[in-house]
């Protein structure tokens, strides 16, 4: 519980309003009551602003007029909302300590900080520094590194030689270090390329639930500071992620790709291997990236939804764009002939 | 093993021929011997009734006369099997109690008659109502709840407040629960939003492996009665999909995206954030739903397969799709004043 | 550490130069020094093997004189690679036995080389041959067998009635035997029908981390020798992939479907069910197949990637072909009666 002068003094923030507003939690303008703090970010709720029956509101200097409540007031509200939302967080802390059913190696180095929960195991070499978190079944392999305060969430798979970097988070099901989709065609077929290198986190790297980043052939998969990456998302051997980029759930990078910083990757996006995309290149939903890109700015493919019917009738068409481009020149040319006749 | 009269006996239906006739087995009608039941719900199988060898066939009455063998007769034959093949079902069932590796928190409410797999975790808070079944490595969060008959296969793993009503069904490595994708841009880089909200999941739902489930960022993730979603399909958070819903796998559902009821997604679809499908909306595999859909019916994007030869040159033309317009608009323009002229 | 002389006769290559060179490492033409072994397989890297610093490379005997350093010859660089690459393999590797927290039904046949990790859930019935290795957290259902030196890697789930041939590899959080997503519309609600079949691998099949292959209705899904499969793969309940076929992540294959033998599906790529394609079938990144394939060939859909602005004019105009194709044709129709007239 925060007043609404704690609250602006915290986070360096203006007030409008009453200095001793108690808010007791965080909500929707839609949803919040008198003892809740909501927000305004997206001009599409603005709207519901008028109709509020929040405490206080975290919203732009100019909109602050238009708020029935009290205001918060902020350049960025939805960063000041993320700073704050964290004043409500109720999940359940671990305690400090390694649980009797975990199994670690005596050759391991765990500080003593260190949250160890039931039935992880920890192989030889591994370093865990200070505040690392891993929940149930976590399993860290042979040699690889967790920096300080970094927490790994139940059952994800580290294998051996990956190393993370300080305050990285780590879902359930994540796999780190997996053997990259290397195979060379033989005489009798597939022959296993063994993929000897790791995989290289850098700090504060965030992987989703269910998400691949596999260990590179020769050198290391590189993901840098501050890559947020979301669920069900392939990262395969050797890709490079530059610095703060985001990539969205569902998106698969093929190997030895190369994405650079501040580039956002919407949901479902693919990427074929052995390409680059600069730095500041965003990638629409469902888009398949079949070339390097070496211009900031934002890339498409696709072709937009219809009913089926009448997307059939236009599919169609599609497959006979080089006969209708060949018909149209034909026109042309016997337009300017009969221009000329 | 049934006989034919017992069979239309306990499920409501009809039969022709041997009421003795004992089954042993369910089976294809191309692989179906004479122990066997086989069934005919595609009339695409039609022309492999003729040359059937099962004991007995579950069909429609029309195709009765036409069945070389006994029949089970049903107004819907696919519905018929399925309430069948639970008869011959082989899966072990596990036993009832808590496994000795097990690690249960004192302060959960198990059920007597909950069934605990080996290295199950389950934490503070937590309620497992009468009959639910943990297979090996399940994680519980604290204060999540398993209504009556839900079943959790080994390793999904379950966040802290997680809701899951009756005779729920979660498939192995499935994640319920983990931080929505929700970042502001802070000056310096990415700055998380604390995922607040929790996972409401309603009875008789359906989640397929490795698929993913977000807890929302303020308010929950909800999933209706009846819905059906299969593997490696991504929920994000405050997703909200109605009764009945089917979703195949690897589909995407992007943050605050609404599904009605008995809506079908086909596999690989992707739907962006913040829109809404009524019900009665089907989607046709790998569509990128880029707007909300306010009419039941079928709906549909993406160009047709061709040899990539002919493909290629098509999505050349695509390229130039506004040229080619512009150029067609000319022509017509030019033919106007032809025939005026 | 190999001599070159020892690395030839050893895989049966010739080789240039210093036969006492020692080789100790192998790394890429840009980042090898002078004790590495590099190697030139994609004629995209040449224009780097003149200034490498590797010790000797491996290349195609014509590239032999363009070589700065000792040759490695061989006719197919990149299969001498992948069996060199074994030599420097630097993963840890399990040791013999049963780890005392691992949970081995009395009633399931283990062979006495086999190596199973902590947490290991081995159930009644299953067989494990010589050498097979359990990585951590691995569970095995009842009566699931794994041929002669498989390996599973932590925390991958294999349900009951899975059989898997030698020498296959398993990555991380793999799900095999999961059920297959089968629903008959009820009259109040999906009806689940029971999955009743297996799954069957082949030897020497790879599957990548998160990768879901579903048992069967009736039947089993089978996935013969040799197949390779990569992260995040959804295949289907009864689907059948023929020997050496090669899937890349994120591809789902919906039931019932059939791929032949020596097939290549890119990343991404979706097939509906119930199709069939031949053996020799190539398929280009994130296509979409709809039908059955029956000639061999390389086969893609979708639209090339262009800057978002460009790419909507042109997609507005794709909803629109129908009515540009009608357009076409008046004018083709007019521009016959005009040359008539």
């Amino acid at each position: 519980m925060y007043s609404l002068a704690e609250l602006a003094d915290r986070f360096g923030l203006e007030f409008t309003g009453e200095a001793g507003r108690m808010i007791t939690g965080i909500a929707t303008l839609a949803e919040a009551g008198s003892g809740d703090l909501a927000f305004l970010a997206n001009d599409k709720y603005l709207p519901q602003l008028a109709a509020t029956r929040a405490g206080a509101v975290i919203l732009r200097p100019e909109l602050a007029p238009r708020c029935p409540a009290d205001c918060l007031i902020a350049a960025a509200p939805y960063v000041a909302f993320a700073r704050i939302s964290h004043l409500f967080d109720r999940a359940p802390q671990p305690v400090t300590g390694v649980h009797p059913s975990a199994c670690v190696s005596p050759d391991a180095d765990v500080h003593a900080s260190a949250s160890i929960g039931p039935h992880v195991v920890v192989e030889a070499g591994a370093v865990l520094a200070a505040d690392v978190i891993l929940g149930a079944g976590v399993y860290i392999g042979h040699d690889s590194h967790l920096g300080r305060g970094t927490r790994v969430y139940p059952h994800a798979v580290i294998y051996h030689d990956v190393r993370l970097g300080e305050h990285c988070v780590i879902h359930a099901q994540a796999v780190l270090g997996a053997d990259g989709f290397g195979f060379a065609p033989g005489p009798a077929g597939w022959e296993k390329v063994c993929q000897l290198g790791g995989v290289r986190l850098g700090d504060r790297v965030e992987i989703g639930a269910c998400t691949t980043v596999d260990r590179g052939t020769l050198g290391h998969t590189e993901i840098a500071d501050g890559v947020i990456i979301d669920n069900l998302v392939q990262v395969a051997h050797n890709c490079r992620i530059g610095k703060n980029t985001a990539i969205a759930g569902c998106t698969g990078l093929a190997g030895s790709t190369i994405i650079g910083a501040n580039c956002t990757l919407a949901g479902g996006v693919g990427v074929v291997g052995h390409v680059q995309l600069c730095d500041d290149v965003h990638v629409t939903g469902m888009t398949m990236v079949t070339r390097s890109i070496t211009q900031p700015g934002s890339y498409s493919s696709g072709t937009p939804m219809a009913m089926t019917r009448d997307w059939k009738r236009n599919a169609v068409r599609f497959s006979q764009l080089e006969s209708i481009q060949k018909r149209l020149a034909a026109l042309e040319s016997r337009s300017k002939h009969t221009d000329k006749g």
